[in-house]
């Protein structure tokens, strides 16, 4: 049985998220499985790296699956992406070692949020970043983000619903920030997270507090306090969907 | 009477260009002067800096308009946006002298042509970018680029069809190319070319030629000589609209 490895991009906009949900709804996932279906003529299950909501974006989410094919990694990639709406397409695919899992296997993910921070609205890329029109302290905003970087109790900065509608006990909240990265190109501004793992809109909490600090709404130190408050409640709102997009993970 | 400048950003993918065609199709103008009737309770002509295609996109398109309205600038703004579609947007508004003519007095323009070259199509940026699948000689193309700089007849890269079907005699057809810049980012290539105007398609054509030279269709030295040609036969292919960004105009 051979273990393959893709690699997606997707424009989140008009998908219900990475997950299988009811029927009538696109996701990535019951999109890719249906085109494997079509392909190999059999019901193929396949596992990402882990869920994106809907209207989140990515570059290089990872999934894997497993089938007794010999077709070529090429002809999957090409077969799938003839078989794909335009808004999903595989990048490439790879054997795997049979251990390989693209959720549990996974070392790293890096995530980017992106902002434009400017009176107007955006005619041109409104599908895919978050309008700020209000002033922002840059400097205040680094300072703050280096807060989140290390391993902590980022339990402030899941969302509470989703343990309770899924009825789970989440017991591990413990993540491990590697890198913050804020980077502004004129009007727009890239905020790239690194971690081994993220909680359930963990991304999105920890963006949207963010932006609440620099521009005035919490006071400078909030990220500390709220940290430790270790409750949702403690933190900011929650940024837009539409400004994220899974960069990569890596194994 | 006042004379008003006006800084617009569009997605040109479902706007049928710029000027005002027939009564059933949107086009930046006519949806500009749609939302000006509608505040200023008359018609009012908007003067563009000059045309794009349908599908072509700007960032910093600009245009003028006379009026008898003593409305603030920052007002005008935020009336024409909250009347005006999802894909425009004014960004700024401002008094100029009587004499500014958006097109006349135009002194450079900067238009931006974006390629995706890698093999896989695009899930994330279809309507702004072209698709090249091919290898390209980076190296060869900066070198051929070099061959459009300066002050010549550009009239091999003019659409000839737009003459013919507007029954006009373009006497001149010379053009200085300020300068073309090719930056490579990831699986991405921009190229900026700035001018003090561009023939009809201009752009589109230059960039075309150029990828054909980059991907071995055409041979080195090819620019040079259907520059020489000075006729729109000897020039490639024309590039696709969806990746064409007018970027800036200079006055």
């Amino acid at each position: 049985m051979r273990n393959i490895k893709l690699t997606i991009e997707y424009d989140g906009t008009h998908l219900s998220g990475w997950q299988m949900q009811t029927l009538d709804k696109r996701t990535v996932q019951s999109e890719i499985e249906l085109a494997l279906q079509i392909i190999f003529k059999k019901d193929i299950r396949i596992t990402g790296s882990g869920r994106t909501d809907a209207g989140v974006h990515a570059q290089g989410q990872v999934a894997n699956f497993h089938t007794d094919s010999t077709m070529k990694t090429e002809e999957i990639v090409r077969a799938l992406n003839g078989n794909l709406p335009e808004d999903i397409v595989i990048l490439a695919a790879q054997d795997v070692p049979k251990k390989f899992h693209a959720q549990f296997s996974a070392k790293r993910k890096t995530y980017r949020y992106t902002i434009l921070n400017r009176q107007s609205r955006t005619a041109l890329q409104n599908n895919f970043l978050m309008h700020l029109p209000y002033k922002l302290d840059l400097t205040l905003l680094k300072k703050e983000a280096k807060e989140i970087i290390g391993e902590k109790d980022f339990r402030s900065f899941m969302a509470t619903d989703h343990a309770q509608k899924n009825k789970l006990i989440i017991k591990d909240t413990i993540r491990k920030v590697y890198s913050l990265k804020i980077r502004k190109e004129n009007d727009l501004i890239h905020i790239d997270i690194t971690a081994n793992g993220f909680l359930y809109k963990m991304v999105r909490n920890i963006i949207g507090t963010l932006l609440e600090v620099g521009t005035g709404l919490l006071p400078p130190g909030s990220i500390k306090k709220i940290i430790k408050a270790k409750s949702r409640v403690a933190a900011g709102m929650t940024a837009p969907a539409k400004g994220l997009t899974l960069l990569s993970v890596k194994y």
